[in-house]
């Protein structure tokens, strides 16, 4: 298998931190968006939605969507099991991982692509208005988080899973749109400090 | 089980459908999104996250996410399948879902959301210069699409899994953000023809 990663984006770091917590090394190949490298004819051919990560397989298929690609390596190496062990414990997890993507990683996203001038040349136009219309949800949406944190240590519960890396990485996002967690919403705040220790968080 | 369920709405649709694949029945209570009823006291209560479908289960707990869902209830009644057989599969049918998903559903939504009147009191503000930027995405993801229906069937393959669902959900979307799809599209014209006249697609 090789993994076309890329530096500093949110995306591949997911797949990143899955392989450093399963204890998992797959030959890489670096793919730089900071020079458009995902939008050559080469990487379009094997990702015509021209985006990291993508993983090809020893037959010669490309697999993309960081989920995607983590939920099939831990078919291949199921322990430490990230996705869920039984049916409604694979739903809870998803659950989580979606509303954290969908309902936090999206609204950061927006922050980060309508404001940095790094994204200038990929996010045309740039929109200072609905980055504005965003930075209230990030806020609500780790509100909601927090609420969750209260009962449980974990993202989608007892314990560490996809979801806790996905929220690790959209929350670490959030520096680069000049974001902070607020200093009163204490469970996210400990959840952070507790999953940013682990080996793989370097990732 | 109880679905919460709104008409309408193109997600709580994706989880009709598959229902209607399946050939099963859930007793529904309806949520009316006009009305902001997701966001009642009752339901939030229910959903922190305000937003349909969401599945209660026999022991109480709620599931909401329509992936989510629908890969919980694949697990109680796994015929016809619509997941994938295996973790090839699932992983192509997955990639596939998601680029449907944040790749053609959220472009669509974006436009509808930012134009539509009875959207005024849901997305504030609505930035139409937002709306503008995403209907050429729209059409780039109808590109794409068209591409792959070129060498298959079906969105992730020969066959019709949970990526149609979405894919249709999708397409059919387009009408409420006045998008149409181009007629040079051919294999998008001859895709959605064939799913649409599936018994399930009326749901």
């Amino acid at each position: 298998m090789l993994l076309y990663d890329s530096p500093v984006a949110p995306n591949p770091r997911r797949v990143r931190i899955f392989l450093a917590e399963k204890g998992i090394d797959i030959p890489r190949e670096m793919i730089d968006l900071g020079e458009l490298a995902q939008k050559s004819e080469e990487f379009t051919a094997l990702n015509p939605f021209q985006r990291t990560p993508a993983l090809r397989l020893e037959n010669g298929k490309v697999l993309t969507e960081s989920t995607a690609i983590c939920r099939y390596l831990e078919s291949l190496y199921p322990a430490p099991n990230l996705f869920g062990n039984d049916p409604l414990e694979r739903a809870e997890i998803e659950m989580w991982d979606r509303r954290i993507e969908l309902g936090l990683f999206t609204f950061v996203a927006s922050v980060f692509r309508h404001t940095h001038p790094k994204m200038a040349a990929m996010e045309v136009p740039q929109i200072a208005e609905w980055a504005d219309a965003n930075r209230p949800r990030v806020l609500k949406a780790l509100d909601l988080l927090n609420d969750a944190l209260k009962d449980h240590r974990f993202v989608a519960g007892p314990r560490f899973t996809i979801a806790d890396i996905t929220a690790l990485c959209a929350v670490d996002f959030m520096a680069r749109a000049r974001l902070a967690i607020p200093e009163h919403l204490s469970h996210v705040l400990r959840w952070h400090a507790e999953v940013s220790a682990r080996p793989g968080a370097v990732a």
